[in-house]
């Protein structure tokens, strides 16, 4: 883990992991808390194995939809789920252009979800690895912790409803 | 598969899947074959576990080395072998300058080995991915076919010395 290179978010939240695992790993789950309002998620798609294909198409307030395709790498059942943007399913590289990553689409990360029991809640831990200091703080200058953070609240409302 | 994004290298091999497993796992091995000579690997690192790190230094016959940096995907012994140069250890994405790709080191790519057992041999597939047609046309350019094929080659009458 680096500091320079990674961005985290960390909390203890009063929800089980067994519920926060099933909204991250069901497409109708996730259309429901993904995207901070008024962002929607529109679509989505989930093979859940590695190699297996993670596709969203979030939708902006002004109808723009911006599709997003990645590809699950470790899938431990309510403990972790790894993804990561710079492949595709199948474990094909995808091709962005460097040095104009404007959107979230253009940007390689690699995601770590991991839940922890925590007394009746989980330990929540979102890692988001970049491979150098431009993309991390791109990355950061997107929102990350306003719109994890606040997609975290939604996950966390979201599951109280199951 | 994709035909136009994949370079395939299939041969059957009169030695076992178990030799030819041990040889692209440890890298003593991996120093005796995987390079065409007059190129030499000089150095590996090998952590053979899903986002273990697969590092090789190649010696041109000049005397410049060239560092790769991948990370595993997948590892099922003697069966199956996974890594990508898209991502480093722990999964973390590599950077490249696009447009740029000039040597092994600057190509994105992802590698799967399977070996089958074929009456007293091994049916011998490395299929290389890409992410764009430019990628895979500069593999090829670069010697795919004559580099992969050398190295099964070198690969063959290295493990049966062992």
């Amino acid at each position: 883990m680096d500091p320079k290179l990674d961005l985290v978010l960390e909390r203890v939240v009063d929800v089980s992991k067994e519920l926060l695992w099933a909204a991250w790993t069901q497409p109708e789950h996730i259309k429901k808390w993904f995207t901070p309002v008024p962002w929607m998620t529109v679509d989505c798609e989930i093979d859940l194995r590695p190699g297996g294909i993670f596709r969203t198409v979030m939708r902006s307030p002004e109808g723009q939809d911006f599709p997003n395709e990645g590809c699950y790498l470790e899938v431990v059942p309510n403990e972790k789920l790894v993804w990561t943007s710079a492949l595709g399913p199948g474990y094909r590289p995808i091709m962005r252009a460097s040095g104009t990553t404007t959107t979230c689409e253009e940007l390689y990360f690699t995601a770590i979800i991991t839940l922890e029991g925590h007394g009746s809640g989980t330990k929540y831990t979102a890692r988001v690895l970049h491979g150098d200091e431009a993309s991390t703080k791109k990355h950061e200058e997107m929102g990350f912790y306003q719109g994890w953070g606040t997609a975290l609240d939604q996950l966390v409302a979201f599951v109280k409803t199951l």
